[in-house]
């Protein structure tokens, strides 16, 4: 796991303990003893790509800092329903209390490497890279992200700070695209680069001109997208977005393009079907 | 919109852009002055039930006070591909800046509020209310929730804190169901609810002795949840649960039970195409 | 000690502790090495309820991890006047750094808990449970409840989202008892219940026959509480409430009620007297 | 109100609405609608000093930016049992919502006012001071301390930085107050008093060596106390403490000090008895 | 200013404000009634480049709403010693209270950009920009970046999540610049661009075969550096660090470089000395 | 480090942490592994006084809770130009990403010290301590005031709550300085001390008269202090301000003064050189 992510998880799953507990669990009070150990298997209940073990593991740290995990899985790895990821041991009131949170936390990230998975898998064989966009949950980018990377996907930019997108707006508002570039590239550092969205191929040899990095051929046919890769011929990264699924996705692996963006793996995140079980007092 | 989402809505929007604006929004300096306003057009691109309008505005109101918004619909309301949902008054720099954080806020809570309407839509003219489970996407439970009533469905607990259901290891740590449910009743509020879990035809009998409020068929046979609900007899609540979707929803339209529950409302969120289009300098 | 109040402990304290450290503690620097270890005892100086431990504990281990202590009670037993409550193990510096904080919370917990006892006493023997009200301490409700809860009381409702409760002005405004019910009923989760304030004996009678969970009889005569109850008839659960005091509490033993409500209990705490005496350098 | 309780206000009392409404207020939504506008008149129900209007109104206000109030009297002013002390307006949702969070702080902050002026008005005609401790409530030291000083109190030192007060332990550890003393103006800022508590009369002659600014005269009997302010002669400043309350207070009235503290005006306040009552839409 | 900054800047302001006031500004109650109003005159008493201006208002806007300016320069502007650069409207006791804060942020910004200008104006008629480092202030990177960026210099990366930096630690653990780019570009997202520090010529070579972005040449020599540009030839942008200052910085008016970058812009700030002088009661 | 530093450097330190790492640390990944163990050096490359070992530790730590250091010198010790400050071990991931920020601490901590130290010498052999005034970075000011200590000054007052420091404006609005030291006796603490601000002998006299505990002679030639500290005649402390610096601090050494402030020693702070060099993979 990143440092970035392992830095911010601990509040974040914090932030989400706190929702689902606001006084106390009134479930375990009485039944389980304050002191009472216990251990549960997380079993895969789907075929998929597990991501995300040490923020579930976390989650039951944050209420035990003796809780401890034993997984036969890595992030990134397959699972197969019926396979089990591993054991938890914590204090059984921690058990059932985290137990929501680790598992909507390991289900969302899981559930997006897999979809990742499946698509990149489309492309395999191809130099063409998959990535996400912004759409992700509020809150939770850096989950989203990595989960993306897990699953064999590579990171767009990381928001609006890191990368120039200069989209239809910005270039009407700047007076065309070689204007637009020319102004960003004055105004911010020259770490960053600069990308211009393209829904034409006049737009794409005038961004061409501009001396843009990237290039983003956005809602074109193929038709439009092959030409669109002749004239750039390779002198800006090329990347395709519009409407792109699993299953029109292997019709873009001819194309001489670098990336394919698609905003449903996290926008529409399915869930992967993972849950605890087999809970042992100790 | 209710008085919490008021309350904890602007934290979690300025958390969200603050995902998305590190630094500066290196795309818009140099190309919008700081003081020029704009309009855009809040456009449908599929067809679904509109929610969380007010959250989406207060998202440019961050960055810009004075943005205003008239919208033709409310929160609730179905919306048709290609409809003019409203228009965005406020500052140039801001409608850019706020445009996706904005975005995706209104279109995940579109989005769990339409596949919510489209499950109530398939329960109508019974007595059966649809809910959703604690599977929200950490961090936005508030929001998750909001969604689920607009579309039409009922709300289950909040969290751990406010009703106590009994599972399986409540019930075998608390040696059977009476025993746990006399335990929790102990020492909880007298104002909280207890549901008990039941997956067998014995289990409800014995959920049924313990005198919990409400009981929840798990995972049963049509067979079984029939036989459940004649034992039963209005003496509790009755909520379905396992394995529910859009496909056999249908099917539980003639039973004698009170609440569907299902998780994938929240954890398997498809949001729905909403953009900001036609921006205009004023 | 349960698991909100665990998971939401650190905050508050560390919280209480910048109150009281803005830069440093100008009295032990130059005199207490940093290094230097300590021992104090806790000492009773008032008989009561003890509650609160862990909570004074904890306050230590913020400024020294390694911070341990010796109880010889647990939250909730009896203590005399003269008791050594335990002995507290940490750095020096930390000893009376975290003192007042540590004491602030336990003399408050404690004097919560000895009042909610000494009131519980007063109705031992009969069915009825003492509660609270909403009248807690900004920022201390989870601390207040448990103090409560330890000291022998029932927990009322959390807050405004886990029970409706109706009063005078949420039944003027819905145009009778029975619509305000009614009206709650549909917004709101089949998980929470409904409680109704009645004034009066015709009251009553509507809120039995709104079907709300909770009748609390205001301010009534004992002998309209007499009639309410047998109007009532076990059909909802009976709170009294209105100016129930040490005083005045065992006149209300006869009554066929379930919970008596005292707002005092949280609202006028007298904090109990423990001090932390005999520091010894180690 | 001051700068500090002005800036730290708002927080606070957001935390403490946060406290009261995790998800909605189930109470209000489906009774009054989203503008409805109400007002509704705060009334003493018992004769005291009210204290924290201010804040009481910004509970409102969080609600509701537009929550506004006509006040009679203000902070520091007495109010007799039944006197109508303002009226509030605001949306009839947030009326409800916030009123118990704007009720707790007012009949806290009136309470703490009320016992301070009944003190102070003890000690008139003489040139004594009342001051607290630092025995405030969790998280509400500046509320605490703003209500003692409205209800005609002295502030002491707010906390561990900005002044010294060494007891016993700090004492013995040092070798002795003159010691204890010289470390501690050696490393803390000439800015700073030091206060010496002194036990016995050998100790006011050792602290009165010592220079410190400050001498508290610990739990000693009237003859001690007498003693030790002949031989201080006004070169330090006295504060007697020790089990001061209302019934003894007078007798301190002839003693030639400066500064009495009483722990009991912040650790165990009595809430003054105040409602908001006749709520009307607008 | 930018969005980011607006988006930032009153939290960290109001921190600033907190540290300055705990409880109440002393010296201002009891001197000034809560409701007076003031005027005072901004003045430069030292020649400089003016920055801040909007966060200097902020400062008095966080304690008094209606808080006003008139200024009669932008940021950016230069300033004169003398000139009256605007005069702040407010609450008086306000202005007494935010007057330090406001005024540190003033004079480090403009600290910054004062200092960036007159480097600047060193590299005047050449193509060579000026930048800093990430040797910013904690907490304060938004600040002083964008005051180098408003004293005329160019913004380097913001931080270790948008550009790659790789350092001799970088390379000898990946086995060789060649190696580190090409793990570096396989992790990490199309978006950003990698910077490889160059100390010999024998590395500048190798970061070119690696297809880096931007080379830094660290610490070399005049010599050396001429030779470096040769060899890149303008395929990587070079950017040239190591002990640059005031005094050193015109000799490398003649370089073919692009970037020179100094740490002390932020590390080592000279405050320009601004004051609020003329206060007037209104 | 005092208990205040401890308290707060934790969540400061974060803080910068997170400024520096939005995402994850590009650079690392794919390069060292997430569980390699590294080592690297502290070394001075400029002779100065260190200052903030343990926060510089704290950085490494929250990335790496196993993170340890070998100090050779502690907080207040003299490094020369090349000395070796000791040897950091700890992930190596964490080692490149937690650098800057600790670094960054470190050298302007160091900074402070050494600039304070250098000028605390040039007063050696007087009885005139060197202080600070409130000009700290914003967030800062624990860190800049803890240098300063460690540097061998004197704190002044920490902020406007814990003493009253009247200047002009106080002045003139309360109708003079008798007046206004009348009026923030009467409103403060009995345990903050009050400085009054005197520009003439005029001021000087009166100020004496007020019974204040320390007079400022702000901006006064020599002659005036001379006459200024006669006239007050150690009936106050004596703190001499205005323009005061490392190039004329020795003329002031002969003066019958008890302080010397000066802003620059935290507005305008020249990091001390420090690097972490020689990192071993262990």
């Amino acid at each position: 796991m990143n440092t970035g992510l392992k830095l911010r998880m601990h509040e974040k799953i914090k932030e989400t303990l706190l929702e689902d507990i606001t006084y106390k669990d009134i479930g375990v009070e009485g039944i389980f003893s304050e002191d009472s150990q216990a251990s549960a298997d997380l079993l895969a209940k789907e075929d998929g790509v597990i991501c995300g073990l040490e923020v579930f593991l976390e989650s039951f740290k944050i209420l035990d800092k003796k809780a401890k995990a034993d997984f036969s899985v890595n992030d990134g790895d397959s699972i197969k329903k019926g396979d089990k990821i591993g054991t938890v041991y914590c204090n059984a009131q921690a058990m059932l209390s985290a137990e929501r949170t680790g598992l909507n936390f390991l289900q969302r990230m899981s559930g997006i490497a897999t979809m990742t998975r499946k698509m990149v898998e489309l492309l395999e064989g191809t130099k063409i890279n998959l990535t996400h966009k912004r759409k992700t949950a509020s809150g939770l980018r850096v989950f989203d992200k990595y989960s993306v990377f897990v699953g064999g996907g590579k990171n767009h930019r990381y928001n609006l700070s890191d990368m120039a997108m200069l989209k239809d707006n910005h270039i009407s508002a700047a007076g065309g695209i070689i204007k637009a570039v020319y102004s960003v590239r004055k105004n911010s550092s020259f770490t960053t680069k600069i990308e211009v969205e393209a829904e034409t191929i006049e737009q794409v040899y005038e961004a061409l001109e501009s001396g843009c990095d990237i290039i983003m051929l956005d809602n074109m046919s193929f038709e439009e997208i092959k030409k669109s890769t002749k004239i750039i011929d390779k002198k800006a990264i090329v990347e395709v977005s519009g409407n792109i699924s699993m299953e029109n996705l292997k019709e873009y692996r001819d194309l001489d393009i670098d990336i394919i963006s698609c905003g449903a793996l996290t926008h529409s995140v399915k869930a992967l079907d993972i849950s605890l079980k087999n809970m042992k007092m100790l």
